[in-house]
C-alpha cells in the first residue's frame, strides 16, 4: 500500500483527496496535517467521514506528521509546498503540490507568475523546478517517470482551457492571437474560507466577472498551449463566478485559419483524446452540462463551429474539485507509482 | 454475479439503482426497461453514464426485457409492480418494488392505503401480500430469508420517521398520541417529471407545506411504529418541500412520559442501532445537516430533549434517493442474496 | 418630512430600512451611521443603491451622526440600542430598535432573555423599559401613542409564530402545553457577517436544525401568547436553516381542546385579522409558499386541522427581512407618527 | 389614466408588466387576457397579487377582452401579436409586442428571423412593419412619436449585448468581425412552461451552453450594431443557462483597432449614456454582479481592456424579466404617451 500524507487536510482540496484515497485500492492515508484544528478528528469538521475516516488532524510539528510516507499531497496555498518539499523528498516521498509552486520549470517563469499574484518572486526551492512535471496527465503522462519527485498539479481553470484548446492549437487550426477563454466557476473554487463575496445571501442569484485585471492561471494556459502550438500564444481570459458549488464551464473561442466543419473538428478532437479515458468529446447538439462531470474526474468537451464567423467554439466542462484539483492529483499519484491511471477514479458520479 | 433488471430505468429511482449496481462487486445489470425512450442508450438521457453504462433502454415487450434474471427492481409508480411481479417470480426472480404495492401484508391494509392516494383499492396480486416483507432492513432484516420473493421498499419520508422514532416507541418513552412528524424533503423526491410546482423559477427560493389533507406515507409510519410500540399509534404528519435537490430532514416530536435527559435518550438510541452500520446517532450539539448523508445510504439521527416542555425531539436526516429509495433497495438485494448488507453502499459521499 | 437616522446602516437590517425609506412618501434619510466603512458611500457597498442613495456612511462620532432627527432605526445587535437610546430621546427622537433590548418591559424579563443569549443581564437603560412597546403592530398598535418614545421591534421567528398562533390561543382553542413551533428560516436571517456555516459551498443543498438547546425568540413568543391566552404558555421551538435567502416558514402545532373543522378555525382566523392589511389567511388547499410574501410586509397564514389527531396546524410565512425586520420597523414608524400603517409598504413584491 | 390590456397575462412576461402597472402613477389595467385559466383570478395563480390584483383572467373572445384600451401589451410568443395588432390599432390602441413579430421593418428581414427560429416566414401584418419601432429606448427613443402605433420590444439577450457594444461600434473602436457575445441567462428567461431542462433537480447545480447552432437574438443584435457602426457587423453569439432565476450577464469581446486604456473607453461609454437614467457605467474594479440590477430596469456595464491582447471586454448585466422584457415594455409605454421615461420604473430593487 502506498502511504499518503495530506498537508492542508482541512480545506476542500484536502477533503477531496481524502475522499478519493478512502476508495483507492492501493493507497492509504498515513497522516492528515493542518495548522488549523489540530487534535480534532477530521470527521468532526466534515461529518460525512464519520465511520470512514475519524483520523485526528495533526499539526505540522507533530511526530505523526513527520513519519516518512510514499507520497505527500500538498493541498496548500502558494508558497507552502516550495518550503516543505525538500525535506519530504529527502525522506523518500514524492510530492504532488496543488499550488503554483511547481507548475513552472525555471525561476524566471515562476517569478513572472508570482508577480501576477502579488507574491514574493523568489522561489524557495529553485533546484526542484527543472525536474518538476506539470501534472496535466493528458499532456504530460509520458514525462512522469519512476524517479519523478515533484508534480505541480494544474490550476482548475487551466485544466479546462488547456484540454479544450490543445487539439486545436497542436493541429494549427487557429489564427494567431484569436483565443478567448470565457470561464465560469462554481463557488467551491474559492475554497472553504468564508468571505463577504461567498456568503450565501450575497452569492445565491449572483453571477459576476472578477479579477478583470488578470488571473494567475493565464500563465500556465499560455505556456502549455504555446508548447503544443510551437510558438508563443496569448489569450484573453475572463474568470466568472456562478451560483453553484462544483463545476467549471469554459467557453473557448478561436478564429479558424481555414473553413472547417464541426465534423472535421470533431474528428481531430476525438483522435487527439482517443487514449484518454477522462476526456469525452461530444458534438454540439449533445445535451451536456456541468452536472454530467460532477463528482468525477472527467472533462467533457463540446465542439462547435460558428460557420458564419469562422470561429471554433469549444465548451469545456470539469468538476473544479476533482479533475480541477484532487482527481488530477490522484491521477498523478497513479502515474508516479506505475498504477493504472484510472485507479480510484473510475466512477460516473451521481445524478441529479 | 447476480443478474438484475430495472423496470422504470429512466426515472430517478432507476438511475439511482443503476449507479449503485455499477459499483456493486456481485451484481450486474442485465436489462434496463422503460416505456419511455426505448431504443435510446441510457447515457443519452443521463450523460454522466457515458462510458460506464451505454446500455440501450428496452420496452417491456422487448425480448431482452423478458430474459430471466435474479432480481427485478421495480422503480415504478403504484400499481405497476403488483401486475408484473407474479410473472417475474415465476421465472425465478426476486422482486424489490419501490412503490406502495408491496408495503402491506393484507388486502385490507393495502385498500386503506390505496384509498388515501386515490387509487383502485383492489390489489392485483393479493396472494403475494402475506409473504411480502417491508424493506426497512434495520427493523426487518431477520425476516428476509432465502426464500423471500418480494420486498416492498419503504417510502422515503417513512424511512426517516420510522428510524427516528422507533427506539423511542419501542422503549415506551412517549405519551400516547403525542407524535408529530414535521418533514422536509428536497425536490428530487417528486421524481423527474416536470411540473409547474417544480419548475426551477417557481421552486428556487420557495419552501412550502403541501398535501396538508394527508400524505400516503402516514400509513406505513403508523403501522411500523405501532408494531414497535405494541399498540396503535397515530401521528400528525406534515410534508414540506425545500429548495434543494437531495435530502430529507424530519423533525420528530413526542411528549416524554417521564422526565429524561438527552444523555439517557442517547444511550437508548445508540444501543438500539449499535449493529446498524447505516444509522449514526449524534448528540444535539453536533453540527449535522443534510449534506452529511448526501449521496449515501446513511441515516443521521440527532437527539435532543426540550426539558422545559418535556418533549423528545429527534432530527432525522437521509438522502431521499439513496436510503430513501435506491440505497435501501440495494441493501434489501444484499439481504435477499445473503451478501454483506453494506456491499456497494459503503461510501461516505462527497463534500461540499 | 420625517427625518430618519439609521444606526447599523451597513448590515442587512440597515439596507432593508434604507430601501423602504427611499420609497416612503413622508420620510427621508438624514444619516447612515455605522462603525464599519465610515466615509464610504453606501452605494459602493450595496451597488443597487447607485443613483438612488449615494449617501456616505458616517461614524457614530461624526457631526452628521449627531444631528437631531425624528426617528432613529437601531439596526444594531443586542446591547447597542439600550446605550444609545437615552441621548437620542433627549434630542427629540423616537426609537425603533431591532434587537431584544426593548422587547421587554421590566429588568427582570430582560435579564431572563439576556441570560438565554449569554449576555450581561443588566440593562443599560432600565427606565425606558416600562414605556417601551413591543412592536408587533397587529397586536399592539393601539398602545403606540403620540408620546411613545421606544419600540422594541419583534424578532423574525417571533413575528411568524405569534401571528400564526395568536387567534388560537386568544380564543382558547388549544390544550395547555401542546404548542410546537417548527420554524425554518432562510440564510439572510443570520445577517451579513460571513461564517463557515453560511459560506455558499457549505450552505447550498444544506438544511439543518440548530440551537437545539434553546432559541432566544422563545421568550417573546411565550410572553405574547401568554398575554393573549390570559395564562402562562410554554412552547417547544425548533430553529432550522434552509438554503434560500429570504423567508420564514413556521409550522405551528397545537392540540385542539374540542373537535373543530378547518372551516370553523378559518372563520376565527379571518375574523381576528379582518382589519389587518398585512395578514392574509388561506385555506389548507391554497398553493401558498414563501415566495408569495418575498420582499413584502405580508404574513400569509395557511390554516389546517388534522382531524385524525385533533391537531391544529398553522403554516405561517413571512419575509424575515421585511415583516420580520425592516418592514415591521417601518410599520411602527408609521404608527409612531400617526401615518397610515401601510405607507411605503403597500407592494406585492415580484415573481418569480 | 392610460388604460392597459395585457394579452398573455398568465406568463412571466404578463406578471412582470402587471407588477409594474400596479405601481405606475398614470396607468391602470383594464383587462388580463389569456387562453389558459380564463375565469380564474390572477391572484389564484400568482398569490403574491392577493389584495393587489384579484382581477379575473378573461379569454380572448370575452367581451371584457374586446374593450378598447389605450395600450396593449402583447406578452405572447412569436406569431400572435402580428395577428392581433391590426384590430387593436383599429380600435385606437398602441401596441407593445414582446416577441420578434415587430422587431423588423421589412418582410424580408422578418423572414430571415423567422427562418432561423423555424417559423412561417410570411408575416401576417406586413403593412405594420415599416412603421414599427425597435423598442430599445436608449437607441430609439427619438423615433417614438405621438403617432407611433407599434413597438417591437427587444429580446432580452439583445438588450444586454446592444447596450454593451453600441458605444464601441458607434465610435469605431473595434476591428471588423472581432465581436464575441458570451451570454449567460437565468432560468426565468425560458418562461413559465415546465420542461425537463428546467425541472428543479435537473437545473440546480447545472450550467450549460445551448442552441450552439444559432440563437434568434443574433439577428437584431447584428442589425442594431450595424446601424450604429454604419456597416455590416457579424457576431459570434453563445447562449448559456445558469442556475439562478433572474439575470443576464453578457461578456462582450472585441479587438481594439488602436491601443486604448480602460480610462479612455470609460470616458466614451460614460459620455454615450450620460442622458440614460437606466444605464450605469462602472470601471473594471467595481464589485458589480447580477443582483445589483435584480428586479430593476437598469443595465450595469463594466468596462475593461485587456491590454496584453488589445481586447475590449464589456460585462453587461440586466434583469432579463425587467430591462430584458417588462421594464423595457413600460419604458416604451411611457415614451408612447409622452410621460417621463422613468415613471413606475425608478426603483433600486432589494438586496440580498
Amino acid at each position: 500500500m502506498i502511504k499518503a500524507k495530506i498537508i492542508g487536510a482541512g480545506g476542500y482540496g484536502g477533503v477531496g483527496i481524502t475522499e478519493l484515497l478512502l476508495g483507492h485500492p492501493d493507497a492509504k492515508i498515513n497522516a492528515l496535517v493542518d495548522v488549523e484544528n489540530p487534535g480534532m478528528p477530521i470527521s468532526k469538521i466534515y461529518p460525512h467521514f464519520t465511520g470512514f475516516c475519524d483520523m485526528v488532524i495533526v499539526a505540522p510539528d507533530d511526530p505523526k506528521a513527520q513519519e516518512p510516507v510514499d507520497v505527500v499531497f500538498m493541498a496548500t496555498p502558494d508558497g507552502v509546498g516550495m518550503k516543505l518539499a525538500p525535506a519530504e523528498i529527502a525522506k523518500g516521498a514524492k510530492i504532488v503540490d496543488y499550488s503554483g509552486d511547481f507548475r513552472f520549470n525555471s525561476k524566471e517563469d515562476y517569478a513572472e507568475y508570482a508577480r501576477r499574484i502579488g507574491r514574493n518572486t523568489e522561489h524557495a526551492s529553485p533546484d526542484l523546478l527543472p525536474q518538476s512535471i506539470y501534472g496535466l496527465a493528458e499532456l504530460h503522462r509520458k514525462e512522469i517517470k519512476k524517479d519523478t519527485k515533484v508534480i505541480g498539479n494544474p490550476g482548475c481553470f487551466a485544466v479546462s482551457c488547456i484540454l479544450g484548446l490543445s487539439p486545436a492549437v497542436k493541429n494549427g487550426l487557429l489564427e494567431q492571437n484569436s483565443i478567448i477563454c470565457d470561464c465560469k466557476t462554481g463557488v467551491s473554487g474559492a475554497g472553504k474560507k468564508p468571505s463577504p463575496t461567498f456568503h450565501y445571501p450575497a452569492r445565491y442569484e449572483h453571477m459576476n466577472a472578477y479579477k478583470l485585471a488578470g488571473h494567475q492561471h493565464v500563465c500556465e494556459i499560455e505556456r502549455e498551449l504555446g508548447k503544443q502550438a510551437g510558438h508563443e500564444i496569448k489569450v484573453t481570459f475572463t474568470a466568472q463566478v456562478i451560483p453553484l458549488c462544483r463545476g467549471i464551464m469554459s467557453t473557448l473561442y478561436g478564429t479558424l485559419k481555414n473553413k472547417m466543419t464541426e465534423a472535421q473538428v470533431l474528428d481531430i478532437y476525438r483522435d487527439s483524446y482517443k487514449y484518454d479515458k477522462f476526456v469525452r468529446v461530444f458534438e454540439s447538439s449533445a445535451p451536456i452540462g456541468s452536472p454530467h462531470v460532477r463528482g468525477t474526474n472527467y472533462c467533457n468537451l463540446v465542439v462547435s463551429v460558428d460557420e458564419r464567423t469562422s470561429r471554433l467554439r469549444i465548451v469545456s466542462y470539469i468538476d473544479n474539485l476533482v479533475k480541477g484539483q484532487a482527481g488530477s492529483a490522484l491521477q498523478n499519484m497513479n502515474l508516479l507509482f506505475g498504477l493504472p491511471e484510472t485507479n480510484g477514479l473510475d466512477k460516473p458520479g451521481i445524478y441529479p
